[in-house]
């Protein structure tokens, strides 16, 4: 594949050696990488498991990896001048996937996911990515707009603090929406701000819902500037979407969930999802789960109308075959 | 006004007279209308206040307004051979304003609304809906989506319910993409249906976050037709949107809520929405959180990187006049 180099030169390259990788956030750890506000680096970023799965592998291999590595993030980087109280402004300048991922859910004990109750055993599916098509079964195709699924900088509290959840700094934020031209701001906490970024998702729903995205390990590049006028007390970012799989109209199917607790209409609405690719789209409730995680979009449609609120799961019909 | 009746004929008419209304969902009422599955009816609707403010009105009147009348339904209609366990299709043909509406948020000891805590008097805005767009302060401008946020049939459950919360039967939905061109799908609990239909808005963010979208009364049509062979739990529909105010890829800006739990997601991500209209586009915090109920969407991004939940809020950067 060839580098993309728009508008924009690179500073500096991060390699993915383990040199370069760190699997918690934690203010101690030693920089691998020290630049000015302005600079651009093109960050070598390794898939959430960490290699541990392949175009090759099955459930079992998955429900057999170990999380210890999870996530391996690339940095940290050391940006001159940074303080707390500033913000960290990420210009998503290019994602480049490297040509597969992954998608699998892993219930049970483990009781990741959004429905870890409704499935005994683990699910995989791994994605051969051809240009901007990522093909699924029953010829199934989801369009792909690679993004990182973690951007952070390092927390003030100190000690080692586990990759999986967001927090004020970022992170683990999985928003599908942080995709090449978005730019990111993340409130800085630590000197330097320390930043890290990895879980590269080449494509996924709102919501994540079976916990993986299209995991994929790819190269981030993007430009890091200190805001000092700016405050902020969680990430904001501007995007230009895309916001449908054609960034235009097209039609969807949609489910409503409608309860008196949020997560509860939120679960209500994926299994009428799964519900309606079993019956309509000849697809196993496994494989509509991940199909749900890569492409199915989740909206608060109201949180409004006491005592019931609902949440919207949307299907876009265009990545069938027949349409 | 004049009518669209582009491919349909309306086979019945139904006005908004006293003896057309009705504000509670019962499966005792009367039928005002009895018809053949796959007929068109024009419901004329009331707005959600049933009159009680209007384009003149301040904030003051919106305060002690009466809550008796809430929701003026137009209905029910029965539908001839429809039985428990089928499905009411409804396909909205027509949406159409009557040229004004409000918007406004009562906290305080009502407590309606997402942040009832965060505004101790009510706010009231009167839009004069000039064709397809709304006119707010400080120029911004707000693309009209009409849809009616209550589509309903009557619950299983004898006696006479609250027509505020959504059920398995639908009702005050609130859901913004229920646009012109939507297909809506309600489990059917009584025979005949009993489908009502008002509490149209003008436009609305996903969330409806103040309470109200742009009240409008209106006119909806729609056929009604039963579909025997559907069997679905909760409310579905088919959608072509509009997903974006443009109806394609524009630019937002987005603040994220991260916390362990979705509503307090929610309530952040609006919060900071507030915060940053307030500090860029010279809001105030009551503005503010009007604009975000008709125009900001909110998204769950990810359930699933435990304990901590993303909401974002979306605000589309078009509606501003320097755009």
């Amino acid at each position: 594949m060839t580098e993309s180099t728009e508008s924009y030169t690179i500073d500096h390259r991060l390699s993915a050696a383990d040199r370069n990788v760190h699997s918690v956030w934690d203010n101690s750890l030693d920089p691998v990488l020290t630049i000015e506000s302005g600079d651009v680096v093109r960050f070598d970023c390794r898939d959430a498991l960490d290699g541990q799965v392949g175009l090759d592998s099955t459930a079992d291999d998955l429900a057999n990896a170990s999380f210890d590595p999870v996530h391996p993030l690339t940095g940290p980087v050391y940006v001159e001048g940074a303080e707390p109280g500033d913000v960290l402004e990420i210009e998503l300048l290019d994602l480049q996937h490297k040509g597969w991922g992954f998608t699998g859910y892993m219930p049970g004990e483990m009781g990741l996911g959004l429905l870890p109750e409704d499935f005994e055993e683990a699910g995989y599916y791994a994605w051969d990515l051809e240009g901007d098509i990522g093909k699924f079964v029953n010829g199934i195709e989801v369009p792909l707009d690679p993004f990182p699924g973690t951007l952070g900088v390092a927390p003030a509290e100190d000690g080692a603090h586990d990759t999986l959840p967001p927090r004020n700094v970022g992170g683990n934020m999985d928003v599908k929406h942080m995709t090449k031209g978005s730019t990111v701001y993340l409130p800085i906490e630590v000197e330097g701000a320390l930043f890290s970024t990895a879980d590269c998702h080449a494509a996924q729903g709102d919501g994540e819902v079976c916990v993986t995205g299209i995991e994929s390990p790819m190269f981030v590049t993007a430009r890091l500037s200190i805001r000092k006028e700016m405050n902020i007390k969680q990430p904001q970012f501007k995007t230009n979407g895309p916001f449908t799989p054609s960034g235009q109209d097209e039609p969807m199917y949609a489910t409503t969930g409608i309860a008196e607790d949020l997560m509860i209409a939120t679960k209500k609405a994926v299994r009428h999802m799964i519900d309606h690719l079993e019956a309509n789209h000849d697809l196993t409730r496994g494989e509509a789960y991940m199909l749900c995680s890569a492409i199915v979009d989740l909206k608060v449609s109201e949180v409004v109308d006491a005592p019931n609120w609902i949440v919207t799961a949307y299907l876009p019909e265009s990545i069938f075959p027949e349409n």
